[in-house]
């Protein structure tokens, strides 16, 4: 059963009912963050019922030890992680010496809400203590876009029935742990607690990495809207600094407390500076005020929203998804830094270490290349770019040579931390999403200098990895790649993936493609990278060898490729055929089962039809869409939005709504019953692509030109998105009978709607 | 390199260098034990250099929890290993207060002797402190056979160059832990330490598993082998008991300190009777005397040798080797109980768990049905249908039903301990060995009574694994078995695994014709199975269907099964043109390199030719052995004995001579640079095989009679070996130029010789 507690809402995630069964899958959706830095939606105040306390800072993470059962040559030492960082969002409150605890108290009117819209999150409740005094509390929290090292918090209590005192205890707290650490081993080593008048902070490095990051705090107190001065009691514990505020209030009045909380870290300053630059962070936000900040962050949100908006009408739950989706991509990652990317959870949890996974490439770069400046795009390909020495040291210590590289399944810094070795040592298909996200990245924006000045030298690489990778087979008379994972983890160690095998092929070709292009047009370049790599023709010859004779699984019988070697001697038995109760597989059937089963985990063969639409005609791509699509049970976050934008693409429009709703609500109504560890970050992305790619048909033409061919579902009364395209602002609006086109921009812009090329004239509308 | 240190002897296990590198490894090569408990040979005094500490009991373990990478469903949570048990070995030894450690002194005439003939371990060396006292030290120790809860140490040390003080210090040492602990937990809880005069124990219980075990300890002390009484000073901490003798010495004298130690557990005493039990056991050993025991010990031994020796002229390395094996093998099992069984390490290493393996089934019975009454391998047999209940419990656990069993890749009690999953669920072949040695037993023994009595129900319970693993591919229009691990595990996760296919079919015919032999003769066994199994005509004709038409993987080209689908897509590279500096693979290569390459670990498709040789021409046999044979690597130790024996029955005498050296000194000269971690026992019964059945090429005809086809390597003068068959003994030697049989037994038998039968007549040799 999905969760349906999350009341429907076009700009906010709301939450009216106080249910502790609901705690933790709430602290995941409300999530805030601004891309440096974010956290889950803890209360301020003590919890003593279940939750997953969670504050991360982008780029700050830990090599924790492997643990596997029995040690394979090749596997890494450590799993990288995002740590859990110091928590400077916690106020203990108390009510005449009695502790506030949603969990020990009786609740009423109790509201969460997260304002996507101007990118904040407000609790309001009312608390009756076990004593018996009753308050009205309201909370507001933001994490701010702009001064992207600060978060801000607004707590007040109002005494209902009682006069007498209100405690609070502002602290900051370093004893905090990782709850998926695999040794239960503290990461954290404390050098300095500083406290001061009305602020302080913790300085702590982490262990083995030794980041050096600075916690901070500034406090202000009001009553009744007025600022007040109260005396502060300070208590300095091993890993935490309180500060202890007794307000005197009589019945009717409203205490308010102000904490203002920073990050800073060695990722940005120097390590002596990091003190003064974290008090004058909390300074700084304290003078500015809650509410210019509030109004800074509505202002920040409204100019992402201008260019990454989608509005439905019609549909107010497919409209909050949407939203949330979008809204969820920017708090994790802004694009401004080329060090940091996307986590599978973001911000919102722990789960796969908060690291790089092949879903930035495959996923997250079309929705950022489409909303934001390209430069944002090409940061995310930096980010490979500078850790290409990492992948070739990769491939080596796996046997491979002469600078053939593989990219890590997962990573924080270049180097590979996964260690499953089906999935480590297998799933190889990541290397090529490396090549098709430069590939997509040049296609879109036109930037073919990305190449040669960055991208040939990975393409290079990772071309020879396949060369390397594949073997002759005198059998089959031609190239193999035999043992493999593919994008479908429901399969392992297998022959021939065609999705592997295809990728392979490409990138092998595209690479020839490319450094003839760069021969001819950039020779400077061109010698550059030669004499680096010691390229010759004889090795790009050999490489072409394999890309030409490469084999690709194939059945006559149901003229479709098949996702691998003797794939037809399982039982295919639709997924629609399972009993609900043996449903998600992955949680009721033994690996074994799952191993030998026709499931499809997440979309593999579809996925490379997907890449490479343009490859295969309409039928081709109907007739391997009605063979997998029966047997793929969705398992994966990331295969419903695949199949969604394949449907709409040979006209299944019913299929692709179902898909796009799965994809869109999957965390809000908690589809995989996990939404409790944190957001599915990265399958946002899918979600948006299945509305642009997928209804609006957006393609780029092989001119870079784009392409429309919208479609609408029928419960839908109209949508509309926005694409930045060459850096002007394209707004498309798709009604039930009619599409509109609206250009903000500088000149004129020819794209192809339904085929036919229209011109769109900046701030005209044209409707097709 | 493989190590070369140990001296050449045909009855004994000798080392006459005290080298610190070599301690480990002689620690698991010197071990001793009765079948019931063992040890390593850790020095008794004081060592600080590297050591791996080890006392075993047999059948008392430890439910370690799991540790693995990644949960998979079905998993098991715990991975049961044998315990280090309490040391009772230890005896602090101080000259004149400075403590004796060979590591921190200065040793010459060393000498270690295993004497295998006799059961017994010796050690002598002078020792000159650093203070600069010399002494002389002569040890020797034996764990009875006979008494099978008692061990005992004789202690000598004489004062070479000074007169004083030579203190014992005794000890029980109870704070002893496994190596490969996952957790590093403690496994024991202690709760009682008794002292008194001269003796005292420590009564310990295991934590999880509750087994109580009291070790204790009895000292008698002389002087110039003279009865001494010393005053004792006792000593009790948490974990230990010590007890401390000072002996005054005048230059030349000898101190002697007798220790004798017992293991008592709960498996074989109420709880309340172990203190008693075992204070009991020492008093009584102390009573008997060292030398007595030493007498009785060589006795025992002399009984073991009768029926299980075999004798090689002409090759004292060859000699030495086989009685090594045979000696480790009647160490760690004798069969007279059938809750125990044959860990791989047997007591001399915590690897693998010290658990049962398929090695007890496809290895260890022949040797135990050849060298001993057939009740052992009959207890080898009732300890899995024992455990059918557990097998069954697995099954359904992976999703089978109706009673199919899966008899665990690694258990203790029954219940499936290991957690790699390629191995876990998918190393089935297993299930085959259990009813391939129910098979192997009736065929040697002609007790079929087994089967109605017991092996029916394993039987019908393994078939029907068979029947439902496997499915109907609609592509091969045959029965396939996806998603298996064969014997050779550097495949992982492969499609139709020759060897488990034939023994799935071959399974499912045994039992259907074993079910009808049962009808026939045992009417009343056959409806109390049938009932109990609710098994139906119609189910078996089920079975018989997949039997029937079950695929095997076949090259015409090369003419011979194909170890597993898409074999051939392989580059097939001869392992011998693979550079010595990436062996062993499995610590040079990563695993996927591995995985796709052609190279076997151990015997596969040649294994299932070993078991089933009487169903394959002698052509065909040299075609697999010729194909496989060059791409195997033996990095089992399991696969050499095969490759020996198949090699042998082929006519390629160089190659099987080759192949034993390997499989019978394996662990004497270290091939696989890993004996300081314990020694292979199990494969040692391998190596009884290669002469037995390889060499002698002794076989089972179909009417039980024995044949035998008897060659010898070009390197021998001669062997003999002793073989129990139908209760009588039968010794048979092999010269260059003749055979000869020889019966101690009640009555004639018939054999086959070189294909013509023969008559053996009690007490009279016969010469070939």
């Amino acid at each position: 059963m999905n969760k349906n507690y999350i009341v429907a809402d076009k700009w906010s995630i709301i939450e009216d009912v106080f249910d502790v069964e609901n705690v933790k899958a709430s602290e995941s959706l409300f999530s805030i963050g601004n891309g440096a830095m974010g956290q889950r939606a803890n209360f301020e105040e003590d919890y003593s019922g279940e939750t997953l306390q969670g504050s991360y800072i982008g780029g700050i993470y830990y090599p924790d030890k492997t643990r596997v059962g029995w040690w394979k040559n090749g596997y890494p030492e450590y799993f990288a992680k995002v740590l859990n960082a110091p928590n400077w969002i916690g106020i203990h409150i108390e009510i005449n010496k009695t502790n506030l605890d949603l969990n020990l108290c009786k609740v009423s009117n109790f509201r969460r809400e997260l304002n996507m819209k101007e990118g904040w999150l407000s609790r309001s409740f009312n608390a009756t203590l076990k004593t018996g005094e009753e308050i009205q509390v309201n909370t507001k929290r933001l994490i701010s876009i702009e001064l992207n090292e600060i978060g801000a918090i607004e707590y007040s209590v109002k005494a209902i029935n009682f006069s007498g005192e209100i405690t609070f205890s502002p602290y900051l707290d370093a004893s905090i742990v990782n709850e998926d650490s695999n040794y239960d081993e503290y990461f954290w080593k404390i050098l300095q607690v500083v406290d001061a008048e009305n602020n302080g902070c913790i300085y702590a490095k982490t262990l083995k990495t030794e980041f050096h990051v600075v916690t901070a705090m500034e406090i202000l107190l009001e009553l009744n809207n007025k600022k007040i001065n109260v005396l502060q009691e300070t208590k300095i514990e091993d890993k935490s600094l309180t500060y202890t505020y007794k307000v005197n209030v009589l019945e009717g009045d409203t205490a308010t407390i102000y904490k203002y909380g920073s990050y800073v870290s060695s990722l940005n300053y120097n390590n002596d500076e990091l003190l003064d630059a974290s008090l004058q962070n909390v300074k700084e936000a304290s003078l500015i005020g809650f509410k210019k900040l509030l109004k800074l962050q509505k202002h920040s949100w409204a100019e992402i929203w201008n260019t990454s908006d989608i509005i439905i009408e019609g549909d107010v739950k497919a409209q909050q998804g949407i939203r949330f989706n979008i809204f969820q991509l920017n708090q994790t990652y802004m694009g401004t830094d080329a060090r940091l990317n996307i986590g599978p959870k973001g911000f919102t949890g722990e789960k796969y270490g908060g690291s790089t996974y092949w879903d930035t490439e495959a996923y997250c770069i079309p929705f950022y290349m489409g909303t934001k400046s390209s430069d944002v795009a090409k940061n995310l390909l930096l980010y490979r770019y500078n850790q290409l020495d990492k992948a070739i040291e990769n491939a080596e210590k796996l046997g491979f040579k002469n600078g053939a590289a593989l990219y890590p399944m997962v990573t924080m810094n270049g180097e590979e931390c996964h260690n499953e070795w089906e999935i480590t040592f297998e799933e190889i298909h990541r290397n090529g999403a490396m090549i098709y996200g430069i590939y997509n990245y040049v296609n879109y924006t036109q930037d073919f200098e990305y190449i040669p000045k960055y991208g040939l030298e990975v393409i290079i690489a990772v071309a020879r990895f396949w060369h390397q990778r594949a073997n002759f087979s005198k059998a089959k008379n031609q190239y193999v790649i035999l043992g493999v994972t593919g994008p479908n983890e429901y399969e392992n160690n297998v022959n021939n993936n065609y999705y592997t095998n295809y990728l392979a092929k490409w990138c092998i070709e595209y690479a020839v493609d490319c450094l003839n292009k760069v021969r001819d047009s950039y020779s400077e370049d061109f010698e550059r990278v030669i004499k680096q790599t010691n390229l010759t023709g004889e090795e790009t010859l050999e490489w072409l060898k394999v890309a030409e004779n490469m084999y690709f699984p194939f059945s006559e019988e149901h003229n479709v490729y098949l996702q691998q070697d003797n794939f037809l001697d399982k039982e295919l038995i639709p997924a629609s055929e399972l009993p609900k109760s043996e449903r998600p597989i992955n949680q009721k059937w033994s690996w074994d089962r799952i191993l030998r089963s026709c499931y499809i985990k997440q979309a593999d063969v579809l996925q490379g039809m997907y890449l490479f639409e343009s490859e295969f005609s309409k039928e081709e791509l109907e007739r391997h869409f009605d063979f997998y699509e029966p047997l793929t049970v969705h398992e994966s976050s990331l295969s419903a939005c695949v199949h969604s934008i394949l449907a709409a693409s040979i006209d299944r429009m019913p299929k692709a709504y179902e898909q796009y709703v799965r994809t869109s609500r999957l965390d809000l109504d908690d589809y995989n019953h996990e939404v409790d560890e944190g957001c599915h970050i990265t399958s946002m992305a899918g979600t948006w692509m299945s509305i642009v790619q997928g209804f609006g048909g957006m393609r780029v033409c092989v001119d870079g030109n784009l392409s429309f061919n919208p479609q609408i579902p029928e419960q839908w009364k109209s949508y509309s998105f926005t694409i930045i395209y060459r850096n002007q602002i394209l707004k498309i609006k798709v009604n039930q009978s009619e599409t509109t086109f609206e250009l903000e921009g500088t000149k004129d812009l020819q794209i192809k709607v339904n085929n036919k090329t229209i011109t769109v004239v900046p701030n005209n509308m044209i409707t097709v």
